[in-house]
């Protein structure tokens, strides 16, 4: 009934960059491929029409959240959190560890796991890597990840190297619980903050534990985009050439372009859909905040020769008002244009790997965000 | 290019209740109607091809709203709020006396006019009962409201008897500033609170200045539904037979059904959205609230047997979740299915009446009101 998970590079490679397909049991996902985050069981604001319709083929759940509420064993009850959600294409979960970390203001970690307070009601719970795996066997998860300490940068050599240590440890009991979960994968996930050397030392202790792919994690935590880039660009090619590539929690139009130069595969990131909530429009020609007065009376649709007919068939005037007014209809419309120009980049990188010219892809998309958005109207005389 | 305004009964009339049919510049509307309101030229959360699915023909805009922002001149010069919305069918627009009321803590009524302070950036603004025809023409509405003046109930007799007279005044003035809009149509409004003579006075009176529909204004402002009924049993029938009857503001699906068996042709109201946001969906087996935890384990639809593949296709316990997690999903998902729901009472009714059958229906429907949700899942055990 259902494909075991695998990866297959699809054609060589244009230099670094990667041209690939990944099986799972809920479908085929096209890479590089960039996943929409369904934080609380849902793109926000989106149906999983709509999600489909951008181009998207995969979607991300968040185990924090979800076993919060509505809990993971009330979800498994209700079949799974692709029958929970609608959604019937490939989902990855992550572990539920940055989220930890990331909101909630008290927690202890121990070697053995982390407790935190829920944000939600106040109650203790704990988070060990057996339980993150159980969690999202319990969600269903097509891909999971392993529970990680994801620390924020800058920070102390001496603390990163320990909290790499410690998501060692917890990679191979993440491995140990998934054991051999049915056609489902789990990656393992790079840590070492910006230190070359602590992240060759994290690879290799995960080759050798072995996953169904790699994820560099604690990337988006506060470093520049040199940094990150500079960390993909060492870390990438260590990885075993035959399994996927996951650059977690990244990024930007641009750090997407950039990541897979230097061999991602694979990407999630909020800033579509946030960015979008608050008027931000990702299109070829750079970011537009239509929150700006400027487009108040611009009757000219975003991008006219967009291939996605929201980006063509509502004014910028119609979206400024939206935006303005705190309408909800602004943050769903600008949430499918931006979910949608993110997958049309992937398909385009995908599209032009395959004819062996990422770099001039890469070349022209650029210069297209260079040229910057349209000039505004002439002020009304 | 465009068909003038007109109206017709497609039948004769089942007791009270009417089959008719409106004709538009921008298309036909089948009545009785329900127009989904649209106040800050959106309803809120939907797409205008979600309204359209809904079964929606024509849909209301709120003077008072637009005229503050993004501004009628401003909409006007972006080609009219149909071009603005992308919404192609009809449009009716309230006069913006009833938001003038109800938002703004500062106004001073005169005979010229109403004077307020906009509820937005504190600006003094006037609204006489020309400027309301103006905007509602910059607008480009297909049908326009006269400026009224409405007040609550209970009130006293005096005070009810001097608003309904500036209301006529107002109704004079308004028509002659309407003038002879090509094709458009222009409504009066009944006022007169909860007393039967003012009412037959105001009525009297309006028809004598002559209007293409006639409004019932100044119910849902606090009265029971008894008194409502009371009054629309007593006042539509001394409305001219040939024209549209609108109840403005009402209401719930008993209060249609109830208007209907009146003989009311047209109706606006926000609860199908408001109520949706809050998680409180309308089904054939009367109200349900999604928030309650009975549903938080609950895998059935909202309603397996709908036409409406929304109320099929997500579960209970998603949906709770949704309204409980505050995500905006839930807003649009429980707004679709009551506006779904809304339209598919409103074509069993039109269906029923064009039967002779309208009684039958109405007891059938509220049968099925009566008999309530399906019973909670027995706790597990």
């Amino acid at each position: 009934m259902s494909a075991p998970f695998s990866f297959s590079l699809l054609n060589k490679t244009d230099n670094a960059a990667r041209r690939g397909e990944i099986v799972t049991p809920h479908g085929k996902v096209q890479t590089p491929a960039f996943m929409p985050v369904g934080t609380q069981a849902t793109v926000k604001g989106l149906t999983p029409d709509d999600v489909r319709g951008s181009g998207a083929e995969i979607v991300l759940g968040n185990t924090y959240h979800l076993m919060l509420r509505p809990g993971a064993e009330r979800i498994a009850a209700l079949g799974g959190l692709h029958a929970f959600m609608n959604w019937p294409l490939p989902i990855l979960t992550d572990s539920g560890g940055f989220q930890v970390m990331s909101m909630s203001a008290l927690r202890r970690l121990e070697e053995k796991g982390v407790t935190f307070r829920s944000h939600l009601d106040g109650t203790m719970i704990e988070l060990t890597p057996e339980r993150a795996i159980e969690i999202q066997g319990l969600l269903g998860a097509d891909i999971s990840m392993q529970l990680d300490e994801c620390i924020g940068l800058p920070a102390p050599r001496k603390e990163i190297a320990r909290a790499m240590q410690l998501s060692l440890r917890w990679a191979e009991r993440s491995k140990k619980a998934f054991g051999a979960r049915s056609g489902r994968a789990l990656f393992g996930i790079v840590q070492g903050g910006d230190d070359r050397v602590l992240r060759s030392e994290s690879v290799r202790a995960l080759i050798d534990i072995g996953f169904d792919g790699y994820a560099i994690g604690g990337m988006a935590v506060g470093e520049s985009q040199e940094v990150m880039l500079k960390i993909v660009a060492e870390t990438a090619p260590q990885l075993p050439r035959d399994k996927p590539r996951y650059l977690m929690g990244v990024g930007t139009p641009h750090d997407l372009l950039e990541a897979v130069a230097r061999g991602i595969d694979m990407f999630d990131c909020v800033l579509p859909t946030r960015n979008g909530r608050h008027g931000m429009a990702f299109t070829r020609y750079g970011a537009v905040n239509l929150a700006n007065a400027r487009h108040a009376s611009d009757a000219r649709p975003l991008d006219e020769q967009s291939a996605h007919s929201t980006a063509r068939s509502y004014t910028r005037a119609y979206l400024h008002h939206l935006i303005r007014a705190n309408e909800m209809l602004g943050a769903v419309l600008l949430s499918k244009i931006n979910l949608t120009y993110y997958q049309e980049l992937m398909a385009g990188m995908r599209a032009a790997i395959a004819a062996g010219r990422f770099a001039d892809f890469k070349a022209e998309t650029m210069a297209g965000w260079e040229r910057g958005d349209i000039a505004p109207l002439p002020a009304p005389g």
